[in-house]
């Protein structure tokens, strides 16, 4: 590495750099099924400003660099380059406005969802997307996320109002505004969520916020089979009932947690968490025809969350389904698929990944996002045995091609990374000249983590 | 032109391409205040194969082409190119597919929303974005369209879920899926939306629909002064009432209004026309709360509409203000404004509109999607007296500034076209060199919509 180079970022950064084997080995992968793979360094600017002169010497050297929030993504997005840096986000962790009058605020990138909302909480307002994971917002922005409310509250994609996004050149820009609508020009705003850190790197993000419902509640409703409760959220999101959640969780994964999150009142079966927001009187309106669809698929009387702490559990238990897999055995790694289907193909969809695991003698604990046609399966497997990995590679290639069949999408919100590369292009390989095109005008020594989303 | 290109194009379109005078007036504008200009022929496209042929000899021979759909456009965005072609869409007229259990349909370019919603209305799902012209649904995805439901339902932003696009090149492309979210690489989608023709010519739009609800609600209020009315809508969504509809028309546009589309029972006065979209229960219960913010604010009783008549008579004269407006004299041009501040600011920006054209004599018809914090005024002017376009384009100067400087945009749905150029270089400077690299790479000759949002 060019002695030039690191003296610049030295004298730069101060102590803001450190080349230790633990802080890079920190940074080396997210939640992933990778190898860590540890840069030179973990760089951590503490602004803008001092953010925009790295890029600038890493351009100027040619050298990669990979931004890193909470760590928390699927797909291999942050894992790391071996010729480059890691630039840790952690000093980016202030809330800089709260308009709870206009149902918008400003944070820095890292600020986590759970952070935001805590801070929200007596402001009559919350932000809507979670994922399962407390991801930094900027992460959460980077990977286009979205989350069990996205049924009812959209998506990244659609709760981003602007951004601020240090460029490969260190040009520091703002897009967007705080108005709720804008038609000013190219939408870069749009362009930047999804771009998994290869465009720039986003720094502030500007977000829409909803108030908070008068009443919410929820709900648990279990089913003999798979087929039955996928039908049911199905024809919930069909009859247009406006619900704020409706979750699946399949058999394997209720076993995982109801262990791991205590869950003793409820069974080992196929299950839906329903939550509903609103007024008293609309939401007894859409229960009672939750209710009734549930019923006619044969499914349980519903159990209610008697209170705030039992709402908290249900969703917790719900948002730590990955983390239950994961402590199912020491020496395992997960595979986690993420598609979505339009929801009149979700059934089928579904119930073609469990049968198409059924036999293997492998766990297949599957959670979805439902009412959006977007589920997951994550495959546990021992990484020291090549052929599970190669049989579950060929599983996920088979349900990909089932989806894009579909007229669905390799993923619904965990994005492209190393792992969804190839799929990709099955999926958009006309699209894949022009993404290379904007790539290389924003960033044209491909320093911008590099290898993700696709190959140059 | 050259002869070459013209035989290629001849021997290509057969009949389909027309150098009358007439055909290329009729094409040489929209509905805004510029002078029209002749394109050198009209051509007229049969399907994706065609266009794509067309793009490729005018890419070969470096001529410039603009894409007209139903000519509505009001910012200069179909004004033509003396040098070049305009391009028809007229034969793209179909319906492609409706999902009305997955909620999504596809659409050929110049289908129009009405046209879709004749189609859609016994399906039990309807397209809830609706600028006032009868705008095609391919030219409300270029411009970034919303209108009088986007308070509810969104904008083209968040309904478009894919498109067909014919790139400069000739390649045929398809964006996005038929799935409800998507995080497979760049947002190319949301990057053409809003894109004006000037980075491909979108073919194919698909889009989200909506369930019709249960009951639909529409009742007017008028108010005393401007002020109380614009204060109603932002206490109105301050409150987080889920209203589908909360319109303004202040007095000017009410007295043309009154007018032109016979209201007989509602008087000059600034007035809210408001809709609501739920149950009936639920509906009851965003009234009470309406009706109680109107009633403090020195709102009238609520003129309800008995039945769907009345309540289409309503909304077509909301939709018609525009041509109200134009209906105003025989050779008056109407300059229209369109600002979008967040809420907190509507009341102040709106009354600095009304101050700022109080004393000039000139009517100043305003109407405004208030609930989103966007409105417009149209001002009447005679083209003959060059003073008057002068101090207009001085206060629409002056209201972008404001605008801006209340965290605003020039524009939430009306796009940049010719006529916002100079504020979009003062809204976004930063953004402008990244607007351009993406427009030289994607159309390298600079052959679509050439000097449409920006100058090159």
């Amino acid at each position: 590495m060019d002695r030039g180079l690191l003296d610049d970022l030295k004298g730069l950064l101060q102590e803001r750099i450190s080349f230790s084997e633990s802080v890079r080995n920190n940074h080396a992968k997210g939640e992933d099924a990778y190898d860590p793979i540890l840069p030179k360094a973990v760089l951590f600017p503490k602004d803008n400003e001092e953010l925009s002169k790295i890029l600038k010497i890493c351009n100027q050297f040619k050298v990669p660099v990979t931004a890193y929030g909470t760590g928390t993504s699927l797909e291999g997005h942050v894992v790391g380059n071996d010729e480059g840096f890691t630039i840790s986000m952690e000093n980016f962790n202030k809330i800089i406005s709260i308009n709870e009058e206009d149902f918008d605020c400003r944070v820095q990138a890292n600020v986590s969802r759970e952070q935001l909302n805590e801070t929200l909480k007596d402001k009559g307002v919350f932000f809507p997307i979670d994922p399962g994971a407390n991801a930094s917002l900027g992460g959460m922005t980077a990977c286009s996320a979205s989350g069990t409310m996205a049924v009812r509250y959209g998506t990244m994609r659609t709760t981003v109002l602007g951004l601020t996004v240090v460029l490969a050149n260190g040009d520091i820009i703002k897009t967007g505004s705080r108005a709720k609508k804008t038609s000013a020009g190219y939408n870069l705003t749009n362009l930047f969520v999804g771009s998994e850190g290869t465009l720039g790197i986003i720094t502030e993000v500007h977000l829409r916020l909803s108030p908070i419902p008068e009443s919410i509640m929820s709900a648990v409703c279990q089913f003999p089979d798979l087929d039955s409760a996928v039908l049911t959220a199905q024809e919930i999101i069909q009859y247009g009932v406006p619900i704020a959640r409706v979750e699946l969780l399949n058999k394997d994964q209720m076993d995982i947690s109801i262990k791991y999150s205590k869950l003793e009142n409820l069974e080992s079966l196929p299950t839906l968490f329903y939550e509903f927001h609103g007024s008293e009187l609309s939401n007894k309106e859409s229960i009672d025809v939750v209710e009734e669809i549930s019923k006619n698929n044969n499914g349980s009387e519903f159990k209610w969350a008697a209170n705030t702490e039992e709402r908290n559990k249900i969703w917790k238990a719900r948002h730590n389904v990955y983390y239950s897999v994961k402590a199912e055995g020491d020496n395992i790694r997960v595979y986690v698929t993420d598609v979505c289907v339009p929801i009149s193909n979700i059934v089928e969809c579904i119930r073609f990944a469990e049968t198409e695991l059924q036999d293997t003698g492998l766990k297949a604990p599957m959670v979805g996002h439902v009412g959006d046609g977007n589920f997951h399966v994550s495959v546990v497997y021992d990484p020291s045995k090549e052929n599970q990995y190669k049989y579950i590679r060929a599983f996920s290639n088979r349900l990909i091609d089932k989806a894009l069949e579909m007229d669905g999408t390799i993923t619904g919100e965990h994005g492209i990374g190393l792992q969804k590369k190839e799929y990709l292009l099955k999926q958009h390989p006309d699209n894949i000249p022009l993404m290379k095109m904007i790539k290389k005008s924003f960033d044209p020594n491909n320093i911008l983590n590099p290898g993700k989303v696709f190959d140059i």
